[in-house]
């Protein structure tokens, strides 16, 4: 008889995008997992390079004190808006197991379930049945855009928490703030907007949290995985009003985030103007390549991320498995609507013309 | 309305001993948690310094392979009986995740609860009261000893998961192979064996997973925080049974671990003899520090860890008030049957000196 709940013996875990090992990185076009392709900031790298044998040898300090303040600054909030995880999927993590309530015995779900929007991040529902709770899929429009009974159908299956992506992935679409702020009314569970790609795009959700539009149920998922060049250091947070940050920091590992993820993060954050120089590039890279891609009648669709999603005129997986042999990777999800399409992240300028060269010889 | 679970409104969370930020910590000294006195090996300083931005700016290998190929050849393990986790706490979340059902909505329980001796890491009912499943606890005997009955009585409530620290914390006995090996056997959910402190001990209990034994239900924690003086980059790892570490993986977060703490743990478990010789600087330094604390009239419980549970002959937490004023940090635990006592962990010679002057002072 298997040890472990029935819930995880049939789970299907997450399969992230491929990471080759440091070696067998050299010479790969890896466009494929949405990172920045740019360093971290001059000042992060001093940073980390200041942490010394005494302070990997203590434990970190458990609620990461310094990020919080460079967190809270930079976004006018108070420290106790602010929870910092390790990365920005502790934070979804964190919230499932907050706000989700695993179903009966029986297997009948009793509320407090998940809300997501489909296609988004393919983690999403995975964390719900980790959780053992209901996760309600509910189809966006064709051009990615929420649909009008969101909100109501999420409520009708008695969510207590929504997931929503924005700027969307992998479409790349971005929703106004006030789609959002209806949203987090309408809704009767906790809203989570996750802001993993916000760096890249023309506007944020912060102003959701403002005192006067009365909103208590928003939480903001903030990353530097994507912006800040950091991903290898598991370094995201959580914005929110006090009440929900504590919650979730009631549920955290208890030294879930390390010493030298802190410090760079909170160089990165006061810093923040020596990583948006490569927001500014990726953005008009972006562009290029969006024009390019058209031009080879791809259809692109308008992202205000880091990544294009485009269908191509031939099968797109392919052409996926065609670059993969030319040593460039991008992203195929092999799922309806998905299916005949391709996520490519924007690189360097370099790194986007061996793309398109890429492709060009298909 | 709370948005929260009622488990995680009515949750307790664990307190951390007292973690001063790097910049206070100048001329504390602290013991009182855990750590290794003595900094990381040279050659992990050097594995660390090696980690460039263009590491840093990718996501992690998700399954830490290094790592896990480091553990499993120093083992004498296959790969596939290694998990590589954010610090020992990570790999405990994780096994109340995958091993123990949360309470149905109106509040009974189904089984699969969690099972933990008590005085132990307070952390443990901590995690099982995160998820919500009935947490057994069964007291030790005076001198912190698992009663005959543990097996038992973990069965008789339908425990899916019992977590044993050994060495035992926060008093230091060490098991033996054959009391643990008595106890996998006879009970019916999963053992985890929480080895935290194990490189201070004279025996590990790795035999448990030998195939001839027969065990499928065993797990083994091991951290690089303590004998490996890592504690601020989160790193540790789990060996079992192949279908145990599985079925753990698939509720790990996707990049569970961060690529310094990667880098850093697989240069320290290829140089274990590194870290050797501060575990036995630190195993000479306790028998000196029992001697002279008995010879203060101290009761000190035999210790196979770094640390020391003492019963002063006067009030535990008056004098542990009095260290903390003198800048002096051990830990008092303001709950039986600990209240009468004090756990101090082993620093340097020079550290423990100053300990010995401080009780002298007072």
């Amino acid at each position: 008889m298997p040890y472990e709940r029935d819930n995880i013996l049939r789970l299907r875990a997450y399969v992230p995008g491929e990471q080759p090992a440091p070696g067998q990185a050299a010479g790969l076009i890896k466009l494929n997992t949405n990172e920045n392709p740019y360093p971290p900031a001059p000042e992060v790298l001093k940073a980390i390079g200041l942490v010394d044998g005494e302070s990997l040898r203590r434990y970190p300090p458990p609620t990461a004190p310094a990020c919080r303040q460079a967190a809270a600054q930079l976004h006018g909030l108070s420290v106790d808006q602010v929870i910092f995880t390790n990365g920005g999927d502790e934070l979804l993590r964190l919230a499932v197991t907050v706000f989700c309530r695993p179903r009966d015995a029986d297997g009948t779900a009793g509320g407090g379930g998940l809300g997501v929007a489909h296609p988004g991040y393919s983690l999403y529902p995975i964390l719900g049945d980790i959780q053992d709770t209901p996760v309600t899929r509910v189809p966006l429009t064709p051009e990615f855009a929420l649909p009008n009974d969101f909100a109501d159908r999420l409520n009708a299956s008695g969510c207590g928490l929504a997931i929503v992506v924005n700027p969307h992935a992998p479409s790349g679409r971005l929703e106004t703030i006030g789609q959002l702020e209806g949203l987090a009314k309408r809704l009767q569970g906790v809203l989570l907007v996750d802001e993993a790609y916000v760096d890249f795009a023309a506007h944020d959700a912060l102003a959701l949290l403002e005192p006067d539009r009365g909103l208590n149920n928003v939480l903001l998922l903030r990353t530097l995985s994507k912006g800040y060049s950091l991903a290898g250091l598991r370094c995201g947070y959580g914005l929110g009003h006090p009440d929900l940050i504590a919650s979730l920091d009631k549920a955290r590992d208890s030294y879930n985030t390390n010493v030298i993820g802190q410090a760079a993060a909170t160089a990165a954050l006061r810093h923040r103007d020596q990583a948006a120089v490569t927001w500014q590039k990726v953005i008009q890279e972006r562009q290029r390549l969006s024009d390019e891609l058209r031009r080879r009648q791809y259809h692109v669709y308008a992202s205000q991320s880091n990544f294009l999603l485009v269908r191509p005129a031939s099968d797109a997986r392919t052409i996926y498995e065609s670059l993969k042999a030319q040593g460039i990777l991008v992203r195929y999800f092999d799922e309806d609507p998905l299916r005949d399409k391709l996520r490519i992240t924007i690189g360097t300028s370099q790194e986007n013309d061996c793309l398109l060269a890429g492709l060009d010889r298909l």
